[in-house]
């Protein structure tokens, strides 16, 4: 089974995401049609759990979208079940060493890389027979989260550690962090610099950068500045905005 | 509890409907906040079943818009439960003749206007206490859907059935009975005649009329034109419609 | 598998049944350990649907209850399904002529007694091996709901129907179709006297008969008047009041 | 969509079905991968609702088997429900007369051909943009149920019925209605001359004659005497046999 | 959106809490009007996990009920999750530490003061618009269970940790350290000495202190001894003692 | 209640185990009636979660089958959860120091073997009244996997480790571990080596130990070689290889 994000980023192209909050295999279904690259279900902040993750998993498996989850922490047991269920990708919050990085590595790749235990009770459909296991930690991407100052501070050790496929930004936590407020689509110039610090320091290493955003404009804007997975809001997000105009319009 | 799609209409105004087709209370939340009057359920074509309906109207309880339901099927035992779960209208399909209609009443109605069977499970909860039953053969808005040749045809006999508060247009089904293809926000004369026809019987009788839509602008036209239960597509609609432009956006 | 409630009815004994509105096996385990001969899941005005009836029949399999339904409609493809899944009794609401008592009865039976289809595919796995189909259609309670004055117009018709095992009475149904509110634990002799007819023209036949209450002490007393399957208000309504009372005695 | 059950019809095929009584979208999956031709969801007598079912729809969907449904009764809501969640046959249970028969065509069909209603909600992902009105009325398989003596007596007047793609005869319950017990995989030489008569009249009208079967070498078996739609057990048979051998090897 | 509980502590007034072990929105729904301050979904014990306690605050939040967490245990990703879902008050078991204290504090508080991560996709409905973030840390209560002869020897320094609202008694396991089986309702001279001792600890630093006790009497009692969150059994405790009294009832 | 497992080891007998991944209560019965003595709900590479691992146990309850649950992971709080839930034994993967084992002991024992919480939610249910408690620390079986080179270099010492009453062999992580493809049913001199060792130790200390297989044929040369918890491939590798069989069967 290709990875069509990796595939994407060996390209050098960048990844449009899209990022699942209703834990429903339908919602699912419809996202998976709107023409994302890869889909997340966002098992931290979203109403999502390990089965609907695995629902969510199913209604886009026979759509060309390749399926990540943002885990809820960095834990070898969710990070396990969620690969075994098809999860193409990691992302992982509040990466803020390259310990916490070395320790979602190795759980997210088999032994002699890292201490993952094999039984891909769902991800072993969809390989081709038997191959699952040979290609899954070439397969597999990991992408820790940069969302704080120590882990700004800590940015070249982290991208050091081996076996890591990319890095994401948050940048609610990461304005916290600067004692700035929560938002999306920054535009402080402190965040900005940052941004490119880590855009130059990842893809020193060959490692994509991608951005958690609040509008499909800022996401353009940022695929030009050099984001390789570029996330637009989620679906909660992008219905509650399309139907509150929706009605507006109706009404005017 | 008031209805306040009856008040609306009572006093003239426009409604404007939601749709959810996404079986999960977290999207019935998200659809709750985008500022509709009312949200229909839909048991017929949408995702749904009886305790998604539950979950849904959960979920939009505590926020200002009138939870209503799409039934399924003509059938006393659904018809029965969705009241019973709080809804405060039932959009029926198919009704065709007045028989028909007469029986939807008899189930949405306590006697001796029907014979709704007693045992508001979770309306009760939600009218002031021991009053839901008092005030329930009043409140509930019976809304036939008015979808076939057939149906029109009958138009003034349906209409003449005591206890109908409204009449519901389905114009893929409509277009379907006349040899057309299923669309919505349509054009044809021969429809919009119809349209016209129905405004003005209903009018007669002081029934207000519905219509299902694909669009914003063409409810805010039917608006224009007499509808006063006007939806605008459906959650699921909604959400490809918005994601698919944002990936366009973001990879313009 | 016995069908205790119908060995009770044999040795003349009369059933408490506990009635189950709240859609989870685990609230199902809690009531089965109360002490009731039987727990009925009310998938009429109950928060329940098929699924539900199935978690809430798990839950209750291994304690010493007889598991009934109280099915939406009298509509044989809800009754079969019940009943594969395991049902030993049907109470069916608003029966309300002969006819409809004999199709709840063919529903409900094999042939050549009924029409019921075979595929007992919960309700297999409880009887001893291959037993089922030998003494299924003795061991299922058939129970029509008397509820309405047509009902009671009709009662000898009814209960000349051959295979009712018993009838259910619905107060606040009942109530409604003479005139008055609905209420349980009735006391208006009007509604007394059906009680009494009912019970003397079943007595004839050696039909069972039940009654839906509000109290314990109602039961108590409705045992008293011969009464044989009396249910005590249900889960969710035993719960309200008794965990109001406790609030009220914290805060006294 | 291409329907692989109806090409291998048009083919002279026999296509191998299974059966799903498991109400797990995962189940499904395992099941979609043993090479069946199709699945058929059975929310008659199995542990299935119309969610479930959608659940099983969406586990099978990326694999190359064809989705089909037995519903639980002739009702056309939820034939309807499980057409538009994207099944592309539906076997009905107890087709007695040509006039059930005809309902079921209707409720399958969209105008002028039937009464179906319009919102393929899932069924319209999986077309080809645009197309599923366009080829619904071909594509999807109306299969009655031959499972009663009444049935037989009706048979040629069934199958004359226009609309009709195949018939399904239900071994238990013809069995039950002919006085024997219920059994799959007869010998009975009544049974057979009736399986050799509906095979010859079917044959004549161009329409396949399916047979729920307990067995792979049954099946193998009907397969050479003309059934073109043979089940296999089902999921929750196939597994409890093969444990109990799995159990009873390792203990010998 | 204001904290009642927090908002009762401040004027001096005691909290009676119910506690949520049945994971069903109904359920809740049921709970949330029998006149509790606030409610606690109880994640340790209780049959519940992520997603029944998001089903079981859409069943709450319409009424004027606190909705707080008892979390399975002093994990940063479940911590958050709850918070994000909308928990007002997080009850955390066996911190036995100053460390423990101070990481449940840093997982409740946004920074500068602690490292919760933002996206409060549930709770952020609630608030005012914008304003969750603006008040979140003061309004949500972190409290800490002392239940441990540990615990206890750690008071002081547990309660000196900057952040802490309140603190919870857990009966059962506090005995169980010191050598007792476990109970509610204790009446130890040892375990009431403790009592005290916490409530006067506490009480110096202006920290509530709750209770879990068995019966509503035995709360009576330790509001007039001065704790200020004091938990009545659980629903299904609740629903079990009444509903076998109504049985015992009946039969009498 | 009486821990089967346990007894049957303390009479030398072997037990053969199932395994389920498929999250239904109603496959759980299925395969509660196949034999097995004992079913393990596998929440690490299972398709399960915790209100999954609930609905099996309800669904194997009836049945005499003994509940175990294999955790995700070596964290306190999912293991008391599925403790509270009624699992009669723990199996804990990747357990490679005695401080680990020791951890996973503490869990899973009341004070003062251990620190578990009170709290037996469904567990509670099924004892005899008010001994759970009394008999749990005694009853419940700690069953820490050995599955890595690190675990059997360490093995004295886990054994060594107070309270442990079997350990389990995953034999694809254990090859992993040892540069090998992960398989079961191993064959490799290292390998059996490795089980002769882990036999011999365990049984100076009266400790079983297990072993998960992928065939029945294997089990039984397992069971003849000593292990004492010998699981048969899983609920979904069952049907998948026998309902693969069958329609080969079929087509042949």
């Amino acid at each position: 089974m290709v990875n069509k994000v990796k595939e994407a980023w060996a390209q050098g192209r960048a990844v449009v995401n899209g990022w699942l909050a209703i834990p429903s295999a339908y919602a699912a279904e419809v996202m998976a049609q709107a023409g994302f690259d890869s889909l997340t279900v966002d098992m931290q902040h979203g109403v999502q759990d390990y089965l609907s993750t695995v629902a969510c998993f199913q209604g886009m498996q026979p759509h060309p979208v390749t399926p990540m989850v943002r885990v809820p922490w960095n834990e070898p047991g969710i990070v396990g079940k969620v690969l075994d269920a098809g999860a193409m990708g990691v992302i992982c919050p509040m990466i803020n060493t390259p310990e916490q990085a070395q320790q979602l590595v190795w759980s997210c790749r088999y032994p002699p890389e890292g201490t993952r235990s094999f039984g891909p009770i769902r991800a072993g459909i969809y390989g081709e027979a038997g191959t699952y296991f040979a290609t899954a930690n070439r397969d597999v991407a990991v992408i820790p989260m940069i969302e704080t100052k120590e882990a700004v501070d800590n940015l070249e050790a982290i991208l050091d550690v081996p076996g890591i496929d990319g890095v994401y930004i948050g940048p609610s936590d990461l304005g916290l962090s600067y004692g700035m407020k929560p938002a999306l689509d920054r535009e402080e110039p402190e965040i900005l610099r940052i941004y490119e610090r880590v855009l130059n320091e990842a893809g020193k290493r060959n490692i994509a950068v991608g951005l958690h955003n609040g509008s499909a404009g800022y996401v353009k804007k940022m695929i030009g500045m050099g984001f390789k997975l570029c996330t637009i809001s989620n679906d909660s997000g992008i219905l509650l905005q399309a139907a509150s105009a929706a009605v507006a319009t109706a009404r005017s």
